[in-house]
């Protein structure tokens, strides 16, 4: 379909139609900052969560303790770096989508507007035109009538008896005065005639059709713009699920390489050994011998 | 280290160190709790962005706006899968996580409070039998000094000149009855030794280093079950990955597939054409020819 030759009376229908496909991408816009609010607060609770978890500043009373507790401070951190991700996918979202389409959204309005403005200007040249059409008419209809009435007197005035060869005269030129008149109206009403006919024939053959037309790609690159980003939206998060892996790999390598015999890290702080404790305590009395 | 062999005398240390073990896996439920309550809440938050944006039951006045918006509602359907992948996530954390974990984490608080109880029993007999040392000692060292009293009462009736042998024969057997009681409670006292000394070694090269082993064993399993519930954390969430990028891919295909140039949905309603139109307004006069 081509809305320059397809739609040249639709004008409602065209207006309302570029105004619902701006709006849609106005909505679009909106959603993608909402959703990059959403994972604004998502990051924000997560990077929360790793920090009333984290025993970092907190003075341990045991260095064992801080050693046991290292892997799942890693696994905090990593947590930490997750929620990082999440934040520059938000901030990707904005600046990339929101700001961009927004720029867009503005263009096109502007073009939107620009385009049935055009349009209007047009239309109303061509009531100018028709008025001065109707003037030309009424006036070239008038003088028509007055000649007709000079003719019609000349005739009465040769019939009459009493009329002088003078009185003829005089009729004769006023008659001839009115035609000529006449005549000038008519030239001037069919040049005005041809005129309008040209201007609308003009503005329904060409100037609609081209504005029209104009509007229908305005309306196809918001389309465009508004399937992009779409097509961006996915990509955004699709480029960062890469690094979400690795902060994953991260805390399963961490869990992985615990070894339960070796993080015994107690300290062996006794001096004496058990054999000479049960020496000590054990009772040898030399009168039972 | 094997704690049974090294840590016999570091009964406090061993005590704190398991506890502080059962603390931090206590610790890491709270924070996969907590971790499953953000992400719930992420979920609903992304449902709430669909359903905000879809006009789903809303009766709309013109068929081609709902055409229009139809690869938007699908992006808001995908946003929806989405958000039900991460409500998932969040279940099967909980359930397979912290369900499973704190089920363990029980388990280990019973065990350990068992192994604790029996060193603390163990202790306990053999300071009763200490006891019993030290009265069976006592008395034998009372008995002793009788018996020693009555050996010197007889050699000093034996030397009084006044002394008649009934005298001396009497001394004799009271000594006599002395020197038998004292090495009878000599054998008990020797006997009660033997046990103390039997029942103390065994205490601390068998009973304790039993216990200990067993508290360290206990002590890898729970580190080992954290080791692993960090490694569940983040293949549950790996495991649900390839969804959320058939939900972003969704989304691209969406955007990829909508084709500009026939989306246009104006649907052509006018009845007159355009040279009809301009013919019908185009003025021609019959006067003017």
């Amino acid at each position: 379909m081509d809305w320059g030759s397809d739609l040249w009376d639709q004008h409602d229908v065209i207006e309302r139609h570029t105004q619902s496909g701006l709006d849609l991408l106005e909505r679009y816009v909106k959603f993608v900052k909402d959703r990059a609010e959403v994972e604004q607060n998502y990051a924000k609770q997560l990077r929360n969560l790793s920090k009333k978890y984290s025993r970092r500043g907190v003075k341990e009373d045991q260095d064992t303790k801080l050693i046991n507790q290292q892997p799942f401070q890693d696994v905090l951190n990593e947590l930490n770096n997750y929620a990082a991700h999440r934040e520059q996918l938000s901030e990707i979202m904005t600046v990339n989508i929101c700001v961009e389409l927004s720029r867009n959204l503005q263009e096109l309005r502007q073009e939107r507007k620009n385009h049935l403005c055009e349009v209007k200007k047009a239309q109303q040249n061509l009531e100018s035109s028709f008025k001065l059409l109707e003037t030309s008419k009424k006036r070239f209809e008038k003088e028509w009538r007055e000649a007709e009435k000079a003719n019609q007197q000349t005739e009465r005035v040769q019939q009459e008896v009493s009329a002088t060869k003078a009185d003829v005269e005089k009729a004769k030129q006023h008659a001839h005065f009115r035609v000529h008149l006449a005549d000038e109206c008519k030239n001037e009403y069919a040049s005005q005639l041809q005129k309008y006919n040209q201007e609308q024939n003009n503005l329904y053959h060409s100037e609609i059709p081209s504005v029209y037309k104009k509007l229908q790609e305005m309306e196809e690159r918001c389309i465009r713009l508004l399937a992009d980003g779409y097509v961006q939206f996915s990509e955004t998060e699709k480029n960062m699920l890469p690094n979400i892996n690795k902060c994953l790999d991260a805390i399963i390598s961490t869990g992985r390489n615990i070894n339960e015999k070796q993080v015994h890290t107690l300290t062996h702080t006794h001096t004496s050994d058990v054999l000479a404790v049960c020496m000590e305590r054990s009772y040898s009395d030399s009168s039972l011998t």
